[in-house]
């Protein structure tokens, strides 16, 4: 998508043909800065520090530091030492495991003169194959817009949760691959972006890649969307997911189920938008079944800003010696879900509204 | 209540006789300082900058405010002046204009000479009534904790949203009166505090007094509370309110009701504790009759902490150029409400059920 005015991915190949370019995340919302990844080394540290985060970009960062460790040396110590490297840097992240395990069957069979094109090629098809999925996943997610377009005067009001966006994809992103394509086709959109405590990816990412592509909309405390959805200043919500039961139950980052419950209660409809990479087929029950990590409670203690003199800076926001826990996903039951965006259309939050579109996956 | 084992109010007489201490609030949770309040200027600016804040507090204050305009000039004139200064710090405080009205009642046809000791006894008697309020509460929601922790092994989790302790009142506070009886009485509890956002109160103010005193508690973020009580951690929920209908809608902190939804979803007992002064016998549907205040963006784009340095330090959050809302409200209906918790006892949140305790409003 655009930062004003000009097309970026969140991954793309550099000019001179073989390095990388991404955009430093950790950085954003106060500084844009895109880094080049020359190697391997370059590639695991922007995974490790979060200077590329979201399922789908991780994976991508990790198809082309595969492709680096390939031009610097091509030989099967060199790609499996590269292998073990990358996937220590997340080590729950499921995509990344997913894009290394294509990458070394892309490289399975190939001589070593041929491998590092091999590579390149397949990490930019990793790559093309994410922004397909997620153009459709708008493509799908488009008509819902329009039709709480054609109910109502006025801008079509969203309300988001986290960053499903471009900055966690290589381009449109999942949630907001819908409102991207609405904008751009002339539809008149305003998302409600919750700041998302406590890592407040809403308020620094998803608001950052709205306001630089021109789309109207507010930040607000995760607090207010009930507020917000009883006095019908709400349409519609698309959240992304983290992972899909394959009974529909959607676990993503935490407080996505609190909006389902208030979307519920005042009758709006809940969606959630999801490449199918993301469903789990084996799992139906997210409550007993999803393990729900807890992170540093450092990240609800202490918050990072930019600070009047320019800086970023680290403050604390509790007492000290007051304890915090840090539960980072939840999970919303299918019930409270209106249907699923997939790649293939739009379905039903259940094992048959799944199977409907990935029939495949049906047993025998 | 406590901190660190010596008891204070949040308001009280200096030992002088005549001046009158409070905490300076804007400084916690990093500093606890005491202020002296000598003059009406005084009382009135520890109002308008929200050194106290809270409605209990708040009436409290501005009663001593007249107190010591009394002490200094009692004419008819000076305490007409002083009523109008109080009232402009913040007008739509309810228990403002209530606690003037009082104080002028008390001092109407009283000699001037009398005045100021006259003016001191009715601000004690204010104090004393709030704190009595509040003790009453506890002992009528302390049964509620006493139920939970009979029907498990281990401490009682409660829930608790915003700052509804001892620090918004001039002792024991409402939501938490019940906690302090029951810790205080050797009950086991553990508190779950929503930080609060945009305001943090809970954070800075509820994990302050609760550390203070010695209850165990945990901060988390407002999106959390959901994802707890999914997994049986939170046993009661407990909040205060700034204002309840008469048919018992509660309007309180933006964000009370998702917490109320997460709780009805799961079968977890949410309780309302509040004086019956706060109680809108005027009015019955929350939602289409009370309004809700909008507050400045800058709560939700910026936030102030101690930084590394050990000063309090204001950063943004937010992207520049991305506007944020800032709804400091939300109104819980009463079919949410598993019971109102007042001085009188715990009832209904409904018409019948708050007439049951306060026969004199029903009508002839």
């Amino acid at each position: 998508m655009k930062v004003d005015g000009i097309a970026y991915r969140s991954i793309e190949p550099a000019e001179d043909g073989w390095s990388v370019m991404i955009i430093d995340q950790t950085l954003l919302p106060h500084r844009f800065a895109r880094v080049r990844l020359a190697s391997l080394d370059d590639a695991a540290r922007a995974i490790r520090t979060m200077q590329v985060r979201g399922a789908p970009l991780i994976g991508a960062t990790a198809a082309y530091g595969l492709a680096l460790a390939a031009r610097a040396d091509p030989s099967d110590e060199s790609l499996e030492a590269a292998a073990s490297a990358l996937l220590a840097t997340r080590p729950t992240a499921v995509n990344l495991r997913w894009a290394i395990d294509e990458m070394l069957a892309a490289l399975r069979n190939v001589s070593r003169e041929a491998r590092a094109a091999r590579a390149y090629a397949r990490a930019r098809e990793i790559c093309e194959a994410d922004v397909a999925t997620n153009r459709a996943i708008g493509g799908h997610g488009l008509p819902l817009i329009r039709a709480a377009h054609a109910r109502k005067d006025g801008p079509v009001n969203l309300l988001t949760h986290c960053n499903a966006g471009w900055l966690a994809t290589v381009d449109f992103g999942t949630a907001l691959a819908p409102v991207y394509l609405a904008h751009d086709s002339g539809l008149p959109v305003h998302v409600w972006v919750d700041e998302t405590r406590p890592r407040n990816q809403g308020a620094a990412l998803t608001a950052w890649e709205l306001s630089r592509h021109g789309v109207p909309h507010t930040v607000v405390a995760d607090n207010a969307g009930g507020h917000l959805m009883q006095h019908g200043r709400v349409d519609l919500c698309i959240v992304g997911t983290d992972r899909t039961t394959a009974a529909g139950d959607v676990c993503n980052k935490i407080g996505t189920y609190l909006k389902a419950l208030a979307a519920r209660d005042n009758g709006v409809p809940f969606y959630v938008a999801l490449p199918s990479s993301t469903i789990d087929w084996a799992i139906a029950d997210g409550l007993a079944s999803v393990p729900i990590e807890e992170r540093a409670p450092e990240e609800v203690t202490h918050i990072s800003g930019l600070a009047d003199d320019g800086r970023v800076t680290r403050i604390r926001l509790t007492p000290e010696g007051s304890p915090a826990a840090n539960h980072a996903f939840d999970v919303t039951p299918a019930r409270l879900v209106s249907g699923l965006i997939t790649e293939r259309g739009v379905c039903a939050a259940s094992r048959q509204g799944l199977l409907s579109l990935f029939p495949e996956r049906a047993g025998p």
